[in-house]
């Protein structure tokens, strides 16, 4: 179950070549071992997960990240590594410690990720006995192979990509991401990896990291359930000699499609949610704050009885005024509008006189909604990305064990 | 589906008498109207939601206890009378001047509950209609009856009663609740009617009541959602002549018997919660505040993969882990022990070395789990009880109109 079709088209970005095998932690021969190479002179800027038990690849990441400028990122799916303790964090350092070996670099030049199962030691010999044949298979168009390898309830991989012309040169990104369950980033997702052949300063492109995670990763939700291993890269190889800085002209035009591609490739996640059979788009407009409408935009996206509804195509506005009247904000409900699509259902807090059920049922029909508050209180307005929560979401998550 | 069998005894109580009938706001005759009347010198206490969209009968209710004592409480299901803005503010009204004018009261001496629906208008001339033949049918022993009619999901009444003897007399408490969804009340609960015939002032039952309701219905979640209209109220007749007053030897026993009483009854609705195969304690203890006690409890007892895990009966202790790493906390997670029910799963932070998954999957195995999270960090201790998340719960909240 997914919404909507993927657009699996990409470019391949110079400086960096991707390679993939299955090495064995998940069933059948799926790919589940996948390997990034950068050139020489990439830079990388990273947000990782909140979560207190992040994952020791996180932890491990992040001490590499601070020493050095990753040459490699080894990845594998099927088993996440975290709630593993000091024998977890053991494990990633030899995973890195072999591919150091074998590739001539440092350990910490190598930054090591998984994800899948939780509370389970990583079956690291399987990893290691796999990296000769793994780095032969590396080459530059090999990123949709790379976003399937990292999959896990996924249905499809998740690839986005741009390309612009700046000045006298082109710029080239493309990325990749997985998850479909336990998402609420908290400062993160699960796991993303953009490359761009832009020149630009590592400060520079934290800077734009974090600002463009909270217009996408951050702004989706599943479950409410925040991962161990969340986790989002962008490398720069600066390959098309084109320079970004903020007083260069093509700073902004640089940002604007790195927050396209991140939104794109965040609201991807959303549309193949675990369980999904709507992508739901839950705008907040005119708050007094930000914290406002990020509160009432989550209490409408994690309420079960809201996403239940979305699941039936019931325009159930009583729900929403429950979610809004949940939500930790002080508001003057008799401001409040709120419309499904192009339906009004309330008009200064009460049910819109126009209103009838056909007008409700004709806007919860399509795939994709759209439910929007009006708080008429101030300047501020957000959107949160959610799905709603289906049959298939019980049965994904009473079987799969994660 | 409801979790163990519900004990259904009671004790009238000396004071109260009961009404109940079916009026037609809900299908198939089922009796929806519901009345309490309270004996001359009764005193009540409660709490109300804390929701920012407060159905109507909340709003009257709270301005009528401030003018009187209450006489009696006219509660209808099928409605909720909730969203409804002033149009409903004032159909509460109308119902309570009906019912003042037929039983020689003041308006102000009676309180409107409604539940059922979120967003219509209430039928009034249904209820009105009804109530000559209403107040004939008031009789002590109707707890049972009234019990039910003022059921929506819930599958089977709820109802608990204590008699004890205290001193020379014998106090009586006996109370009924509703409530199967939209539950994770703030400061109260669904509909909670509790009566004793205890001799006590208003302002002490208060105190108690403010007291259990936090060792009770403020501790329990099905799905998250605080409702519009819980209420929560306790009323003291006085028939025992048995006085509680805090200098009085029967205080503390009679406030046992109260918060007793109302555990059971925030305990039968998780029981009976909606789609619940399960009946979930979680325990965290000895943490270093109240704070992270309950953001640790309601994050594994909200997180839908932790409430999935428990419905495939799957002692999943990743998924505890992701859900105590998302809580908003500052806790060590180096001393974190995790047991479910005898099987100790974790230990200091890591997989405890003695567990093995046939252990979870015996401790998973009844209908009964409980969740046991030390923090090894202070003297904290709280518990939070809920259900889980099955096939069932999306059935019926998918086709079910609230």
């Amino acid at each position: 179950m997914a919404v909507g079709d993927a657009n699996l088209a990409f470019n391949p970005v110079p400086g960096v070549r991707l390679g993939s095998m299955p090495c064995g932690i998940k069933a059948n021969a799926v790919h589940d071992l996948v390997m990034f190479e950068f050139a020489p002179g990439s830079v990388s800027a990273a947000v990782f997960t909140k979560s207190l038990f992040a994952a020791a690849p996180v932890i491990v990441g992040k001490q590499h990240l601070n020493q050095a400028s990753p040459r490699y990122f080894l990845i594998n799916s099927g088993n996440a590594n975290a709630a593993t303790g000091e024998a977890g964090v053991a494990d990633s350092i030899t995973c890195c410690k072999a591919l150091s070996q074998l590739s001539g670099t440092r350990p910490e030049e190598i930054l090591p990720f998984s994800t899948g199962v939780i509370g389970e030691r990583l079956p690291v010999a399987r990893i290691t006995d796999a990296l000769h044949e793994l780095l032969p298979t590396l080459a530059e168009d090999n990123w949709l192979q790379a976003a399937q390898g990292i999959m896990t309830t996924d249905t499809r991989p998740k690839i986005a990509t741009r390309q612009v012309a700046m000045g006298d040169g082109q710029v080239t990104i493309t990325g990749i991401a997985k998850g479909a369950g336990m998402i609420q980033p908290n400062m993160a997702t699960l796991l993303t990896y953009i490359a761009t052949d832009a020149l630009i300063s590592q400060p520079h492109l934290q800077a734009l990291l974090d600002t463009a995670v909270n217009k996408s990763f951050n702004r989706i939700t599943v479950d409410s359930d925040t991962s161990t291993n969340d986790s989002c890269l962008v490398t720069a190889t600066g390959k098309s000699g084109v320079e970004i800085a903020p007083d260069s002209p093509h700073w902004q035009k640089f940002y604007d499609q790195l927050e396209s591609l991140m939104i794109e490739l965040a609201q991807g996640i959303i549309r193949d949610a675990e369980g999904a059979t709507k992508f739901i788009a839950v705008q907040v407009n005119n708050g007094a704050s930000q914290r406002d409408c990020l509160n009432i935009a989550y209490a409408i996206a994690n309420s079960p009885l809201m996403k239940t509804a979305l699941f039936a195509s019931d325009a159930n506005w009583g729900r929403i005024a429950m979610a809004i009247g949940k939500a930790d904000v002080d508001i003057d409900i008799s401001k409040l509008d709120v419309s499904i699509g192009d339906a009004r259902l309330m008009t200064a807090g009460g049910r819109d006189e126009n209103y009838n059920e056909s007008m409700g049922a004709a806007a919860m029909a399509g795939e994709e909604v759209v439910i929007t508050v009006g708080l008429n209180a101030g300047e501020f307005c957000e959107t949160v990305w959610t799905s709603d929560l289906s049959h298939e979401y019980v049965r994904i998550n009473a079987e799969y064990r994660t």
